[in-house]
């Protein structure tokens, strides 16, 4: 049976780019079950895949995860393939950080590849869709179960390029975190986890003030949506056990004038 | 072999929560064929999310049916599994009238279960989704054929929330209706069919007038869309054997200035 | 093995009208692996969605290529499906010009049935939902391994409705073109190719001016977006093979004010 492939990237669905890598990867191995994580990332957000990468990957069955964000495609930058130290799952990509987050999740990474002459690609590549010519077909040949070593030339995982995140910090009882992603709700997750709230006077149940740019709105810190009324604002403890930011019924980005890596105080009331 | 699932879901694709529950489903049951109906419900839209069931799942396979519509998710709502009287359907999602339409279509509900604390959920279970963590792995295990009286606590079918339509009425030869669903191209689904123009002086092929709010326009009783001029309004049956209006080549929606559960006058010109 | 089926429509995906085709197909054919294309293709763009099967289906595995974009379903229009010359593909969509490009792509049609009453359609078939009622099911059992001649009438090929492309022309140095297609980033793709260069002034590596209705920008003529600032323009051929106008992480569309067919003057600088 072949590894099931998972597949994120910033394509869209209006165009048809995602849809001709499943259709590559049809052609190659029919076999392989492909599941689309997204094809919502920012165009460009190499964080913001990456992020919904490390996210995502632990509830889906290891296999090969695809993912192409890569505003670089036809510059210097490396297409790599890669093996995690945790659950044997392999990360092909562009070498620009996306794959960086999800990779350190499974242990770091114990082998890798550079794939953009690989034997698997499709002749001629073009100069500006290596998600049809390089990454899918190398994804498809991996599914199918052709070792990783067969896919392009060795590369020192150490070379690999690696992704800094923005860090919370407490001050006077107060946390100052940052807005790493926003959904198409509106919510806000932040750089922040429980573990990052020690030393303020921050308390789960209790009324807090938010400050973002000149905005300052009263909210709750609570347990979920349901616990403020609608309309009301709320800090949180999201799904994938981030500190976040939302808006029972509404939009906390909206309210807030938040974007991705704005700046927020959260202080006791 | 396991039984197929449908999945419907007001998560959109923007972002990866989809998905994510692609990947927990594919992790569980690799062999479940999913398919997703559309995860572009209106947010929160529980009625529209119930019109399609009821509209969509005869056209598909029997088999597992999972939907996810959940404004209350993290507050006291009941999630739960369903088996319906005919055609052996099993219907997976929030306890809110979501699932209450396709129930009735296939006969009403002849078994439940309560499925929050469901032996298959994915342990610790998040406050805010339960697609993931509740619906997804039940959904899941149901494909593969294990029993529905073993995803959870037995429930009386009649503690279950019911969904209630608007219903259209016959005045003067009229017909007064509402707007049930809105589709992207601005055709208005209505709450009558063909049988509650009982006493009405509309008739098929015959102009009429549409008055909604302040909008009055005229329009033709037809067949379809290629039955009036290219920017001319008509009440048709649609796919689903619902009237409805449309603007052929346009949008009925804005020309009328329509949302749903507005209320239309339909009269004969 | 069944064989695999692409989809492409301009359903979206907001509706559920690709997702029950999607279950239609599973009903009658559930073995069959089917990979949507995309279902972005603009509302009734019939040439765009043309296009995108002529660039797309050549990597994709030969089976059945399903396509819906259909203006005139429920007028007088055929319904039809056809194998072509080369890779024995078959294609079933609205006889309007859809299908055109991809069939001359792989060597023209040899064998054509006229589907609006097959054998395999829905009943009662609707008036405006010809994919779910008609097209979906022949393709299923097209997939399932039956002949093309058991799915309706035999029609001429030499009856189907052709589609034009505009073509682009030389005059003094400069290359008149027309914007083919402009895909979500606003890149534009010409209705041109290297070949068509050929008395041109216009080469490789060297600046250019591009005017479209008022407005004049400079760019160059280049290998890919990495050859280029932010922000500048560029002529280039795509991943298609075309030749194409883009803005390194901008849109070129927008820039230049281009739409569909516009025309556009492409001058050494």
């Amino acid at each position: 049976m072949a590894r099931p492939i998972t597949f994120l990237s910033d394509y869209g669905r209006d165009d048809e780019f995602a849809g001709v890598c499943h259709a590559v990867i049809g052609r190659i191995c029919p076999q392989a079950r492909v599941i689309d994580l997204t094809h919502g990332i920012a165009r460009h957000g190499i964080r913001a895949g990456a992020l919904v990468l490390r996210n995502a990957l632990p509830f889906a069955a290891p296999g090969v995860h695809l993912a192409v964000v890569d505003p670089e495609v036809g510059a210097e930058r490396r297409a790599v393939a890669l093996r995690t130290a945790e659950e044997d799952r392999l990360l092909v990509g562009p070498d620009n950080g996306l794959l960086w987050l999800a990779a350190q999740r499974f242990g770091g990474i114990v082998e890798a590849v550079e794939i953009a002459r690989s034997p698997w690609r499709l002749e001629p590549v073009s100069a500006t869709f290596h998600g049809r010519d390089v990454f899918a077909p190398v994804a498809a040949h991996l599914a199918a179960g052709e070792p990783l070593a067969a896919g392009g030339e060795p590369l020192d995982p150490d070379l690999l390029v690696e992704l800094e995140l923005p860090r919370p910090r407490v001050v006077d009882g107060s946390m100052i975190a940052h807005a790493l992603t926003i959904d198409r709700y509106g919510n806000v997750a932040l750089d922040a986890g429980h573990e990052d709230l020690a030393g303020s006077e921050l308390r789960l149940g209790r009324p807090i003030t938010l400050l973002a740019g000149g905005v300052r709105i009263k909210a709750q810190f609570a347990r979920s949506f349901a616990d403020v009324p609608p309309g009301s604002a709320l800090l949180y403890e999201d799904a994938q056990r981030t500190l976040a930011i939302a808006v029972n019924r509404g939009s906390a980005a909206t309210l807030l004038g938040l974007q991705a890596d704005g700046e927020l105080r959260i202080s006791p009331a």
